[in-house]
């Protein structure tokens, strides 16, 4: 049986399946991060480790500097849905031994870029020949209050959903500038009683049935009520993916409260209400199958 | 400029030139693995990634088992090299999506083989598609306790140079099957005061060096009493790399008893003293231009 047509979740599922536990594991696969620490301790660590591949996540003449801020940007916004901050890096890059030293500095000064403007010291590095495309490995760890942490699977049937940001159209440019919402995650944990969190990477389509099945509910949307990038259309707002904005779900009372805060505390970030989860759980199952919803996979 | 000729130590110091600290990092770029904690505390937290390539690290035919136990047993190694023990490991396989699903399923029983020896956990796995070879890459935390916490750069002029096991020849195929030396690497750190150990990965004629330069020494080695593996001469004792023994320095008051307790602690394994250190720091420089020691390099 070949991996293509498998889907990425059933692969990850079949590989993950069994492999052994140990103390101090919050939460292992099938979340943004791994959580660790003690189950009563004040704080959690959290660990993700995220590539890009040349020829997948860009191409190969791509600017250096946005492939290193799109390579450590990406889990960076993967802590920030647990309502997480990014605090140490460690870069592998795999690159051919035919490459100019110009094109790993440019890289390396994207990476920069994003370690400075979230925090991050970037404690070690590996590189190697690669025999075919450019690799580039990000393992960040972080941190998160116990009381701060968000997972996937804390929604509830009557939860209101909500987007940041605008969807879609990320090809054009934005899936390589992108800016990861760590305030943003930190400031919903701490004021709100979030119930389920992640970030937006392979689109609506394909994330929010993850959420959903983690949380054992199912959902509904408004598609006409989708925040979309300028000339995208429903479809490209729900499938392109790559948005890395947060979708989170809370109680109704508290998606109020929610409404009037939000444009005070973040006045140039839109956030929308874009449907509910329900008590259907066999709605998101189906959800992967009628066709009209699908976002990136790559084992598709 | 061409990463080719560049040399891999070359390449990485300009890479991590400037890169950001922050608070709580011991040691960043540089050493076998990132040192995170409280400068006070009383355990420290170890950070690795490392990655395997097909054409590279190992053949595209090979037994995935394999491939997947040389994956993480390589930066286990790295962790036992700081006198500390790995803990909770992701993984990172980028493959192509026309391979078979037993071949994944292949890799990860080698790695959670490494896993159950070692006590580690697997708390994340991330899949993609490679377009090119396959890569592996993981991501491994550890712990350390502080007074137990051994650098490469500690060593001291007149320092006793030792190495576990036998040397050369790995390409056989112990570089796939190897036991990194966690137990006694924590055994060595707590019964002696060892200012300065390394895995060997590249070869003693790469690694020593780098040991030697971060403990601002030179070195001398005994080409005579290397460990060397049957069949193999002392150039590939010195250069073949991918041996994943301990060199460690320590004073030559504790040599004496480290010669007496080995034997009985660890009767299968072979300890062998190569040589010193010396205070002729510009040594170890030379060693790496006169052409008979030179270890394995990505970009040389």
């Amino acid at each position: 049986m070949k991996l293509k047509g498998l889907g990425e979740d059933a692969l990850l599922a079949a590989l993950l399946r069994g492999v052994p536990g140990a103390r101090d594991v919050v939460r292992g696969p099938g979340d943004d991060c791994a959580v660790i620490g003690n189950p009563r301790g004040k704080t959690w660590r959290l660990l993700k480790t995220d590539c890009v591949i040349e020829g997948v996540h860009f191409r190969a003449g791509e600017n250096p500097a946005k492939i290193g801020w799109k390579a450590l940007a990406r889990p960076v916004s993967d802590i920030a849905a647990m309502g997480g901050r990014p605090l140490h890096a460690l870069i592998t890059l795999a690159i051919s031994p035919e490459a100019e030293l110009k094109r790993a500095l440019g890289i390396y000064a994207g990476l920069r870029k994003c370690a400075a403007k979230y925090g991050i010291a970037i404690v070690g590095g590996e590189t190697a020949r690669s025999p075919g495309p450019m690799f580039l490995s990000v393992m960040l760890a972080g941190e998160v209050e116990r009381h701060g942490c968000v997972f996937r699977s804390g929604g509830k049937p009557g939860d209101r959903l909500f987007v940041t940001g605008r969807l879609g159209g990320s090809l054009a440019g934005r899936h390589l500038s992108f800016e990861p919402r760590v305030e943003e995650g930190r400031w919903l944990a701490r004021q709100f009683h979030i119930h389920a969190m992640m970030d937006l990477s392979d689109g609506l389509a394909a994330d929010l049935p993850r959420m959903a099945r983690a949380s054992g509910c199912g959902f509904r949307i408004e598609e006409g009520a989708l925040p979309l990038h300028a000339r995208c259309t429903v479809k490209q707002g729900l499938s392109d993916g790559e948005d890395y904005e947060l979708l989170f779900a809370l109680a109704p009372r508290d998606a109020e409260r929610l409404r009037i805060l939000w444009p005070r505390k973040f006045p140039g970030l839109a956030l929308t209400g874009i449907g509910e989860l329900t008590g259907d759980a066999a709605a998101a199952a189906r959800g992967r199958k009628n066709g009209s919803l699908h976002g990136y996979d790559h084992f598709a």
